[in-house]
């Protein structure tokens, strides 16, 4: 009986050793530092320092400095396509050192988010949903050692509360306080079908090759209706004023227009988008994204 | 016995344990869609979730937007470098939606190469060999929920895949059916001596430091023959017209020749290069690469 | 008493393979390469070759090509967030070729880094103190089959040996030959208070921001003293020229002071920093950083 418990023991060993391994323990990096410094190493380094067996990533460092409505969107555009438990920091903090709370946010999809409550949640809660959020005690869960420096909340609150958030060091709960379910939200245009004309948001250009992303989604296309091969009439808007305005066929490739031709098309988050074919929209057409750009699109009729 | 039998068992555990742990499990990803937005994340998250004991390393996602020439050398550059078994995705697919095939090499080498099949492994087919070539199998390994997304087979096929390969999830025979020993090939010039004149391509610039690189390998240059000292009388052409010549000294380092002088040396694929020392040679210049470029080199008599 | 031996032998291997998990195995990588093409992913090739076992990070490979200076700040301003056992290795090598020194510095803090002695380890072996230097004998740390190729130390060499050493394969004592506990030092301008004035150099620039940074660290701020609200005179030079002044109050946040306008502050290492609330200091004042730069600073009286 003794050699079978001992065995048994032996057996749970390995199974806790499994459970232990089979955790999710993946810490994610978003900010605005860039990569020519040490800052995204040494945000690494404290969680490296928490535990060695989180497995750390990155979103993107190089959000423009001090663009909330750019780190906002990227977490929507990525955070779903992470498995549930995964934990993001995401560091974009112009107001660093004002009273802007310090957050961990947990949405109804299973992910978590420690970042500055600062608008930077704003689009991914309204998509993934808030199933709690909770203020980080920085009594607890500050770097020890950290007291007399104030700039650098990344690194000695979001990067080590993310890390033993991700390992288990800490649960949910201990991170700190709960708070109400609601975000600081940054406004913008939502995508809406108005008498047979769609308006929406720019919500970000896909900067590596100029195509441009709205937040009209294929169920409001749908409903439009619209079908591969029409012609869509679409107008630019900045603060309300007309930039731009094409034809642009709605197209399933790139490859169905002619080289440097428009086309529209639904972008990989199934979100209406405008592209040149192996060109720049943006930079040839002078658009921006965020807030404040906007479009609005009919269906030619045919001819 | 029954006792030693459950022992067995529990040593039988540890060294399953032991090979799964020790498997390749390597993921490297190389892409044009820079690191500025979450496609590459997004592509990291999915194989994150396909198996969260992937090793997730990076090749370039710097490649110029659409370059295959250019995606086809970094793979021929570094996926020596790996141990065999490690599995590459490679994503610079102007043709995405038309109707290119979407593969896998296996090379003689024992790695495993996940790209669209439209330039990008020709320099690498060649160089390490092709063991076997299979087509995915879209109705098997493509991302569930991904059907209506018709532009980002990176994130939805080919890491996916890459990652469900690396991970033993499936086989390589799953990958899908097999296809003829050949991959799309881009034309360019071959590495010849002819009479006395050693003719190569320019493959590729070193672009932090502008350096230039060719095809010319050591076993070409030993023939010529080429001994350290030698002066070599170098001319460079674009779609075989001349652009530029100069003599460059054959030097074993950079230090050999004074700073801002050219030279010619062996870089770390053994191919005859062009430099100044601690300038940029290609900016100052005006050298590209790719297959229009091409390259002729005598050596000067002794003074 | 058989079976008992046995069962002790399989928790022993549990116990084992527990450390061996437990380990740090962590290598951290920096160099001038940029991430452009394969340099640093062959260079991760070779350490995944040597164990699979390895966690292989970054902390910049966008020191300005050949700035020995940067990559020995980087250094200083990275290190020692990591834990204690963590490898780096540092290739910025303008000296490729020549006789400097390949070695592997083991800190006071127990951090190793493989380099160059060429500079980059002035700052670290300062403020870490030097527990022991030891030359690479590249007789045996050396890549297999790289006797031909003159010019990739960083990845024959630097990186194969940084992945042995992390990974257990060598002891320290296995990187070759120990040398006397100097490493090669970059001459500049220390900081020292000098009746009522703080002297010190700019050690970098926070590049994203602008941001200047000195090597004024606390301890000389609160001798001068200094208190939140004080305002400081400040006078930049180059090679001893002044460049510029300007009136910085010293404060606790960027929010402090109106947007456009100068403040100092303590940066995230502690040392004594200056900006513009949410624009660029460095480039609207044309301020630049390294050897050259220094400032002066005094406390202005009470209005």
């Amino acid at each position: 009986m003794r050699k079978n418990a001992r065995f048994i023991s032996c057996l749970l060993l390995l199974f806790v050793a499994g459970i232990g391994y089979a955790q999710n323990k993946v810490l994610v990096f978003q900010s605005d530092f860039g990569l020519k410094d040490g800052a995204v190493s040494a945000m690494k380094g404290v969680a490296t320092g928490v535990s060695r067996d989180l497995k750390l990533y990155d979103l993107t460092h190089e959000i423009p400095a001090y663009n909330i409505w750019e780190a906002a969107y990227r977490l929507e555009q990525t955070v779903p396509y992470w498995p549930a438990g995964t934990v993001f920091v995401s560091v974009v903090d112009p107001g660093v050192g004002t009273d802007r709370k310090s957050v961990v946010l947990k949405t109804n999809s299973g992910h978590f988010i420690v970042t500055p409550d600062n608008g930077t949640l704003t689009l991914v809660a309204a998509s993934l949903g808030i199933a709690a959020i909770r203020e980080i005690d920085e009594a607890v869960n500050r770097r020890k050692d950290s007291r007399q420096s104030y700039t650098f909340h990344g690194r000695d609150v979001y990067a080590y509360t993310g890390a033993r958030l991700a390992s288990g060091t800490i649960t949910y709960e201990q991170v700190g306080p709960q708070l109400p379910k609601q975000v600081i939200n940054i406004p913008y245009q939502a995508a809406v079908l108005e008498g047979g004309k769609l308006k929406g948001n720019i919500s970000v250009l896909d900067v590596q090759y100029g195509n441009i992303w709205t937040n009209i989604t294929t169920d409001l296309v749908n409903r439009l209706p619209l079908n591969y091969g029409d012609m869509l009439h679409v107008v630019f808007f900045h603060k309300g004023e007309k930039v731009y305005e094409t034809d642009a066929p709605y197209s399933q490739t790139f490859g169905a227009v002619p080289v440097g031709k428009p086309l529209s098309y639904l972008n990989s988050l199934l979100q209406l988008s405008f592209a040149l074919n192996q060109d720049n929209f943006a930079a040839v057409h002078h658009i921006g994204s965020g807030s404040e750009w906007s479009v609005e699109v009919t269906v030619s009729p045919k001819r």
